[in-house]
C-alpha cells in the first residue's frame, strides 16, 4: 500500500515531472532543491519536504539525481499507464482539451471524442474522428478508453457521468460545474476554472 | 492589512461562495457546517476552520447566515470589485474562456478579446469583437481592463506579459505553460489543466 500524500504536494508533483523532464533535454544530471526551487518558484524547504514524503532524499550538498527523480515522481502519479482519454461534449472547452498538447507530454493521450450534436459529428479534431454518443460504449470498447473526461453542460453531467462509468472507465475529469453522484471511491477529479480566478482577485484584492 | 489565508483555504472559498449563492436561490437563510459539507464533500470540521480563519463564527447548533457569510466570502476574494477580463489568444482555449459562463457568476466578465491571426480579427464570440494585439495598449485602456488572459503558446507568453502589464493591467491570469517574469508581488495566477489530471492519474493508480 502506498503511503498518502497530501493534496497540496501530489498537486505540486506534475510541475516538479514536466521541470525534470526539460533538466533531461538540457542534459542536467543533478539538481539541487535550491535550483528546482528558483525554477518553480517554491522554497527549497517545501521542494525537499515534498520529496521526503515518498522517501526521495537528495545527497547532501549534491542535490537529486534528475532522471532516478523523474523515474520516482512519474511512477507516484502513474503516468507510466499512458491513460487513454475520451471526450464527451466538443464545444468549446472540449474542443479546446483535444487540442491541448500539454497532456501528451505528461504521458496521456486524447483517443476519443463523443457529442450528441449532429452537426459536428464525423468531423476531426488532430486526425480523432468526433462519434455519435450514442454508440458510448462501444467507442469507450474499441478505443480502450481509461478516463472519461465531461465537458456537456451541467444539466447533461450526471447521465453523461453514469454512462461513462456503465461503458468501463476508471476515472472521471468533470469540467461541469455540477457535483457528481458516483460509486463511494470512484476516481473523480473536479476541475473549476473560476477557482484560480477568484485566487487572483484575492491577490489583486490585497495590493 | 488582511490576515494571510492560506492557498488551499482561499481555493475552497469559491467553492462556498457559488454554493451560498445557490442557497439564496433557494431562499434557505441559515445553513449549518454539516449541510455545507454535505453539498461540497468537505468535512464540517475543515469548513468551520476554514470560516473561522477570516472571522466568521457559526451559532452553535444553528448555522451560519446564508446572506452575511456569502458577502463576506465575495469581499475577502474581491469579487464586489467586478472584475473586467481581456483574453489574448483566441484559439480553442481562448474561445472556450470567453465562452465559459461561470465566471460571470462569480463577477467577472470577459470584455476584451485579442488575437494576431487576421483570420479571426474582426469576428465576434458572445457579441465581443476580437481587435489586433498591435492595439492591446488602447483596447486594455477603453474597456477598463483589470486582468490579462494569456492563452497564447509558450512561446509568445512573455511578451505578452510584457505588454499587458505595461497596458495598465493589475493581474495576470496565465494559461501558457511557462514561467513568466513579472514584478515582484505582481498578481499572477499559473492555470496548468494538467495538474488536475495527474491528481486522478495519482488516486487512479491508488485503487
Amino acid at each position: 500500500m502506498k503511503k498518502l500524500i497530501s493534496q497540496a504536494t501530489i498537486d505540486r508533483l506534475p510541475l516538479y515531472f514536466r521541470t525534470l523532464r526539460l533538466m533531461e533535454g538540457e542534459e542536467l544530471q543533478i539538481i539541487s532543491s535550491d535550483e528546482l526551487g528558483r525554477r518553480l518558484d517554491i522554497t527549497p524547504e517545501q521542494i525537499r519536504k515534498d520529496l521526503a514524503t515518498f522517501g526521495q532524499f537528495g545527497r547532501k550538498g549534491i542535490g537529486y539525481d534528475v532522471h532516478d527523480l523523474r523515474n520516482n515522481i512519474g511512477n507516484i502519479l502513474g503516468l507510466h499507464n499512458k491513460w487513454r482519454l475520451a471526450i464527451v461534449g466538443v464545444g468549446h472547452l472540449g474542443g479546446a482539451l483535444a487540442n491541448y498538447g500539454n497532456f501528451a507530454s505528461l504521458g496521456f493521450s486524447v483517443v476519443a471524442l463523443l457529442d450528441i450534436n449532429k452537426k459536428i459529428i464525423g468531423k476531426r479534431i488532430n486526425g480523432i474522428k468526433i462519434e455519435n454518443s450514442a454508440v458510448m460504449k462501444e467507442i469507450i470498447a474499441e478505443n480502450s478508453v481509461d478516463i472519461g473526461v465531461i465537458t456537456v453542460p451541467a444539466s447533461e453531467a450526471q447521465i453523461v457521468a453514469e454512462n461513462l462509468i456503465k461503458a468501463g472507465v476508471k476515472g472521471l475529469w468533470n469540467f461541469a460545474p455540477i457535483k457528481l453522484s458516483v460509486p463511494t471511491n470512484f476516481p473523480l477529479v473536479n476541475e473549476d476554472l473560476s477557482v484560480g480566478l477568484s485566487a487572483l482577485s484575492y491577490h489583486m484584492s490585497k495590493n
